[in-house]
């Protein structure tokens, strides 16, 4: 990571020169503490990007946003919790135009320049009246990113934002996710804003490459849901000659997006539902990226696994199952897994495909910290990644198994 | 299903003409009132056929009984639990050549007649000194196979066998499998003998028709183990011509594999660790077999509906998610959903793309059953396919969290 880069903790979407932001409590959740409705907006129009779910059934905000970034520019979002408008056929679809609509009348900005995103219980519809009488309401100021990252949670039990300052400019992030959450909800939203001028390829791209090496790589339980949605937002008001492939500040931009959308990423499973630990899966030695990250992200994802990190239980042969598991290349003779100290004293378990003595105490305290990490090498290529994953809990079956209603 | 096949729930692996077998407490396991090394021998050389895990770790028996099938010939069986052998290098692979080496002298045949198959901890060696001892005092009787049955049980709470008679012979099964399973055992196994005189190609392919309809379609935790087989042994003992394409039995042979093997594969589930309910998800109108089976499986093994089914929520929005998830072919707007009460009276959830209204005090009795139904139409083909999984308890967190030592 490059020392130009600082994160700002407390940072949040409006960090970046000319983004407001602000919330609501519209009533589409019961809690009347809880904000469910948030708006964003750019006082410049901005370059727009977007990477949607793998989900064949797309919710109806997903599809209006779809339209709207088509022509690669937005200037404005509009995100509500406690109900993700999918499954809602032709009156969700006009919903998702009418919400559109009302920020758009509110902002002073087309609708085709507004986000629409949506994250609740599947298969029930908006309350417009409300939502219309909200939008009316919510007071935008460059204070707003916080209020706006608290509207978009579901089961979350913290907002996630942050900014990272590169060179001149500076990257802001929104993100919500807790795994497939109590009543039914199944949402990932990340909302990211920048003042730098990007080319909206470029931004694409960048885009693209950040989200398959953070969001792309953690698990909470395998659900991908309908509504999943990552977008950025590039306002120039930064100022400065657009960034694409070439500009001085092209690498900062990439790690800054990187740094942010791995953060985000992470933060979320912390967060997870029931999680007690957070796993991490370094994998090694692999014969191409993708078979890296496959076999890094079925480790995380391994019901095995995620017991028996739960239960600071060294059952190294689940990791080494999961690894086998994922369809990646490996060659069990060339195999070494470690559990990682994070002070350089890793403890290998699995040596060139046999078993190694370790000592169980130490393997056990060292299951028993916030952050699990192993590592693996498969020893046959140079390919890495890594991957997060939450450990699996009595208390995420408790959370999802109450009722919707 | 014909309605020449007759079930006996009572049925065994010994079943079949010719097939004897017996069980011991070998020590394997701590537990001494609980088998762990099983034999099973018929009085003629068979034609044999075997379908193995797809994980890419294959454990020692797994590899030893693969070279031992090359020639598509076995006369012998020998099982253990209480140890996979599997990541156990070099002196893995020897103890489980030992293994056959120990049953072909106990019962006269060529090692490489045997078929070794192990299940339980990853990562441990077989203790080959009590194995030996217990070869030898394993009694073979015709009565044997539910003993048999038992050896094979890890966390299993049920013996599961069967036997199918078709014509004038049968099929006899022995399977276990409850996930997996504590501590750190993962593994499903299946044998099936038949006294039936079948060509051994026809049996290969009749075995891995039925296995892909059935132990391929279950999901406890969606975690493949290193150890699964399923093998069958043909005798011919039943007398006749070989069965074979165009054999007037043929038919019936491949419905009773099919029936055996479901029946076992559903076993399995309704003793899945921890599971209180059997989710049966029957996607039709699909656009080809590999979509509608895809589909089908991803609804069991979605976390989002298994914890539901476990708190008999009618989130019906969890299963149109997972079937968006599976990746198969599908358009919302001609999907229709149901849940289904076994006497015709089915409640529709979701129909051609909106929500349908329904009774949901109704929908929660029918959660509430030991079977719990869903029917999907994609309205996109003509074919179907059904697949079964557990629900997600807290028990099975709890059992798959505690210390393998």
């Amino acid at each position: 990571m490059s020392d130009d880069l600082q994160v700002l903790d407390s940072g949040t979407v409006t960090t970046p020169k000319g983004f407001v932001a602000g919330a609501a409590h519209a009533g589409i959740r019961y809690n009347p503490n809880k904000y469910d409705l948030g708006l964003l907006y750019s006082e410049a129009p901005c370059a727009a990007a977007a990477v949607y779910t793998s989900n064949r059934v797309q919710a109806a905000p997903l599809l209006i946003t779809r339209q709207h970034l088509a022509d690669g520019r937005a200037q404005a979002v509009i995100a509500n919790s406690g109900c993700a408008n999918a499954a809602t056929g032709a009156r969700g679809l006009e919903d998702a135009r009418q919400m559109a609509r009302l920020a758009g009348r509110r902002l002073g900005v087309a609708a085709e320049d507004v986000v629409v995103a949506s994250t609740g219980v599947i298969g029930t519809f908006l309350p417009m009246e409300k939502i219309a009488l909200s939008v009316e309401r919510i007071g935008l100021s460059a204070e707003g990113g916080r209020d706006f990252a608290l509207a978009i949670m579901t089961t979350d039990t913290l907002p996630k934002h942050l900014a990272v300052r590169f060179g001149p400019y500076s990257l802001g992030g929104a993100a919500k996710g807790a795994g497939m959450i109590h009543p039914n909800m199944a949402t990932m939203l990340c909302f990211l804003t920048t003042d730098a001028p990007v080319a909206q390829p470029y931004l694409q791209e960048t885009l693209r490459e950040a989200v398959d090496a953070s969001f792309n790589l953690i698990d909470v339980d395998s659900d991908t849901s309908t509504n999943d949605m990552v977008v950025v937002l590039a306002n120039g008001m930064g100022g400065g000659e657009s960034i694409d492939h070439g500009h001085p500040l092209a690498g900062a931009f990439r790690e800054a997006m990187l740094l942010a959308c791995q953060s985000l990423a992470k933060a979320m499973v912390f967060d997870a539902e029931g999680a007690s630990r957070l796993i991490e899966m370094v994998v090694e030695g692999a014969a191409s990226l993708a078979d890296a990250r496959r076999a890094a992200r079925e480790v995380v994802r391994s019901l095995g696994v995620k017991t028996a990190v739960k239960g600071a239980d060294p059952n190294w042969g689940r990791v080494v199952a999961a690894l086998g598991n994922s369809g990646c290349e490996l060659a069990l003779d060339r195999l070494t897994l470690w559990l990682l100290d994070g002070e350089g004293e890793d403890l290998c378990l699995f040596h060139l495909g046999a078993p190694h003595p370790f000592d169980e105490a130490r393997a056990r305290a060292l299951l028993r910290q916030r952050e699990v990490r192993f590592r693996a090498h498969l020893g046959l290529g140079d390919a890495s990644a890594a991957a997060w994953g939450s450990d699996l809990t009595e208390d995420y079956v408790r959370l999802n198994s109450l009722y919707t209603t």
